[in-house]
């Protein structure tokens, strides 16, 4: 199989995540998330957040936590306001829609909605036969690798809270947006100006689970009847908690996304210095080059990544780094793409 | 902690089970469950069945597949039959209910329901005014941890086929059924007589997953859709595949099953030998013997399991013997019983 | 055709609905239920109620009706308690299901439910592994023809207010039943004792529309949307209003009740006097004695109606008188069963 | 109150709608739409649209149809592709979201989608992790008066039936559109090139009420279920049948929308002669003229209508003739428009 760029979910686990599985051994715990593990993990975020009253509940995957989260705070007719190229809008197969819910667009800048851009969604909705725009969804780090500093993303949030919207942050790739030079925000930043996100575990190291961080009170009541009734609340909820305790009980999470960062960052300096520009600013493990049509096409002989978008006769493709990605690979697809 | 016999979801894995996932290392594959370890398993699978067309889906939950199965074959007005005690019914939070479904019940008997009962919700189902019942619920093993024979499968499966009913077989526990001496079907018979059902891995000793067997091609089409939709589909996929060729690849899933039968048969015998009944047949590893409401209160006070229901002073309780149950176990419960 | 007794809606409407109607010309209104017709009938319906702060809203149907209101007021995982005959559980399709939402049901009696009822479904679901009632969904009158004491609603209600439960009365045939001499309770009652309410024109004389009041401050926002959302706000919702003006303007309503439940009266003497008995108390105008199936068969070969239920040799059928129901047929009726 | 020229729809209903309504008399029919009026007033529509084998059911309003339509069609996974213009996109409260569909949508052009913009949504969704297009929404006439040709419509439909996908056409206003000169289709060309269309009643002089009709036998199956489902089986369908007999009978229903063209004919070439334009073609009964805000701030004292779009410092407004609207009010607003 060629080397893959893309995604950062195509290794199994670190290994400090499954010799933490393995390591419980036969010991029982309680099921579906009310183990001492899950206590554990939820513990060490709310620590990190500097958040002691936030709740928080381990999920499977990411499309499971936005579907389920934004079905608990949106009454029927209530809508949720998204950018273009969001997670939900595209690539979940209309999982919100399914819980009757619309998702409200504008394009947005670099995969990032801006305050006027929420605001315009607002003012074109002015009664009962139109949605009610009442969550904003944004990722951090978004689909185009960017991130949002903290300038920005307070205005969303200032916004959101005198407009009576909720701000939730689906943070498939928090580890490395937060780690990002790009990203002046920290994890308390993040769970100070949303009401809701999630932390992802599946893309930085764990072999699987999304942390559920509710911020605001407003949003806790009966969260888990939501999780059980859309199938989230595993029977071994343990499993995802012991492998949060092993991200968040030494670091290991940031040493993950911090290392993706570092190869893409030099990635993105190889094919940089053979000329070729980024569609994005290139922040965190994700990098948007744009190549020659011909280049492209040669290139995916030799590696696996998916095309992004076709500008003329130039092919933007994406390439993401994982956590487990070699350092020799790096290199070797500077050295072929500088012979071709 | 106490230990308990709550459920057969108490303890992380089989060893075996977490060195397949550490086996896989850093090696690449495909995201979504399109891996080699998913085809593996499926493989594996479809030969055990002698079902080489059968579709198989990996997914991390049963109520997760339950809602997913029972949605993706329903038209909006369409109904699902089950027994009263279905966890469907029960268990799951209305998860059937807000896919937008109703599901009619019987009583049933032990758990199970007859083609008789199936024929008496169909006969009053008669117009535009009344759902339409399309789907009939059963579970292998059941709540009650009874089983259904091959001649009461074959039954409810004819009587399905003769008028336009899909049957659906939820086997959470199908291991502990196959492998009872109370059960005269084979996973062959499982494939030939329903149109759909799951082999359970969570409640077998896997970390997680269960195996969705689509055995009627009518019911295959787009599944993966709405795997997607409903937050099922696993970024990695690839962990439950590799748990499951670990299950299937040499008889680890029935030999854990039998182990978990082993056990609760040997626990209602010392029951009995105490002069206890039981409510329901002794046929899996969940038994449900019935003693005074004193001796069960005693009991809850040195190990853990769930009460069943009171029937006047006396009080039936659910005992479940997991894969991992130590025998000394069974022998303590049973001395401290014999001493109350 | 036969004469029928199958329903209370097989004639079209009262001929002063219609003049009303008519009397509008093409006079010019606010589309949507923002018009002065609408305005005024929910003014005569606050003031008949005592309520001048209750919300009205008018829609087309029953069903409707029961489904905007049950589904505004659920979060996702909250279910609605109703007796095993009550017309959401029975005959509407899976419609509340279809909303997202479990009904939860016990037998009753005589089409009722008791406080002690509720409580029993209160007390069986304890934990996010099962739906959470919020809601109690009754008739008045019921299905089985029957009606509510005001101590009976009382206590029901109690029990609602002191357990954090909504209380919704399906008024289908709320004329029928306040003018029941088995009825103590008045329309003030009606709002005093229950969250929401509707009022039915459809079987009392109006061509088609319900009176939806909103008693309880909590379910009033937005209530809007949601008609909206359902397809239920009609663009001519000035039809409903100026039916309900001809209705409860000068008493039309209760006066055609009345004559529902004379004529419904009179039918039920003369069969109690040809010796037959009935399956419920005779309360409104819907009947339901039992003959021996032979007499049964015949009068199907006379008149139109449904039957009810099997009992061994004998049939139970449901006879209802309309508000245009001809004295005459009456007569006729008792004439030709006393000749069988 | 000032006249509106807001919609066509509010006037109650023409004269010889409650003409046929009140003949009826206390003459009794069948429930829920299986009288002999429905009966009748399908049989004519069949004829007019040479289309004896179609399916005809009536229904109370245009939301209300969409989202029966639609939810009957699609599978949970499946998606709508419609204009951003359209109905079911910005002006439903999120009705078809809310039965759990997407609606992938293109700009289009005048209100009217191509098979290129069609084409181009089939295009980029191309696997599970997308919605699946399945059906496409079009409004004959569109919110913006516009008309599709017959050449513009068989393109579409062509489109449609080559690559699996169903064509569904809101006719609120097909009335108005089959009788604009603009439009060179006929109501039989509608039922041979679409699956399933509506004719719509309340906005062509009914009291309430939309004929959907049904062209695609696999569409067919179980419709009334869906109805009955949604709310939208009316008791008194009975009620719906008659007003779609005195429209269809004898020609009323051209008439009056060739009345509604006429009106806003007139009224856009007194518009056009005091020196303004249009935002889109003048075709049916909707006109959309451009104004000075000033100018539009001065009509908004003396008539009723909506704003369209502000386009820098000029405003266009949506003037709608009803076919009750007196000839004298149009010589009256232009009159009061010369005079500004």
């Amino acid at each position: 199989m060629k080397y893959s760029f893309m995604n950062d979910y195509s290794e199994m686990a670190h290994p400090r995540i499954l010799e933490a599985l393995s390591a419980v051994g036969v010991k029982q715990f309680e099921g579906y998330g009310l183990d001492e593990y899950s206590a554990g993990a939820a513990g060490l975020i709310r620590e990190m957040l500097s958040a002691p009253s936030a709740d928080v509940h381990f999920i499977a995957g990411g499309t499971h936590s936005n579907l389920v989260v934004i079905s608990s705070i949106l009454r029927p007719y209530e809508a949720v306001i998204a950018p273009v190229s969001g997670h939900i809008f595209v690539h979940e197969t209309g999982a919100i829609e399914a819980t009757g819910h619309k998702i409200c667009t504008r394009e947005g800048r670099n995969g990032k909605l801006s305050a006027a851009d929420i605001e315009s969604v607002v003012l074109e909705h002015s009664d009962e036969h139109m949605v009610k725009p009442r969550l904003v969804y944004i990722s951090l780090s978004t689909e185009c690798g960017t991130v949002y500093t903290k300038a920005e993303l307070t205005s969303i949030s200032s916004y959101c809270r005198s407009n009576g919207l909720y701000l939730y942050l689906d943070g498939a790739r928090l580890g490395p947006a937060i780690n990002s030079v790009a990203c002046d925000l920290s994890y308390i930043d993040i769970a100070n100006l949303t009401d809701v996100f999630f932390i992802g575990g599946t893309k930085t190291g764990a072999l699987f689970g999304e942390a559920i961080v509710i911020c605001n009170d407003d949003l806790k009541d009966d969260f888990r009847f939501i999780l059980k009734q859309r199938g989230a609340l595993l029977a071994k909820g343990a499993a995802i908690g012991v492998q949060f305790q092993a991200l968040f009980a030494d670091g290991l999470y940031d040493e993950l996304a911090m290392r993706s960062n570092a190869m893409a960052k030099k990635l993105a300096e190889g094919i940089k210095t053979l000329g070729y520009k980024f569609l994005f600013p290139v922040e965190t493990n994700i990098i948007i080059p744009v190549f020659p049509i011909a280049i492209a096409s040669k290139l995916h002989e030799l590696y696996g990544f998916h095309d992004w978008r076709e500008l003329d006769d130039m092919l933007a493709v994406r390439l993401v780094s994982s956590w487990a990605a070699p350092e020799s690979m790096i290199d070797e697809f500077i050295a072929d793409l500088s012979a071709l």
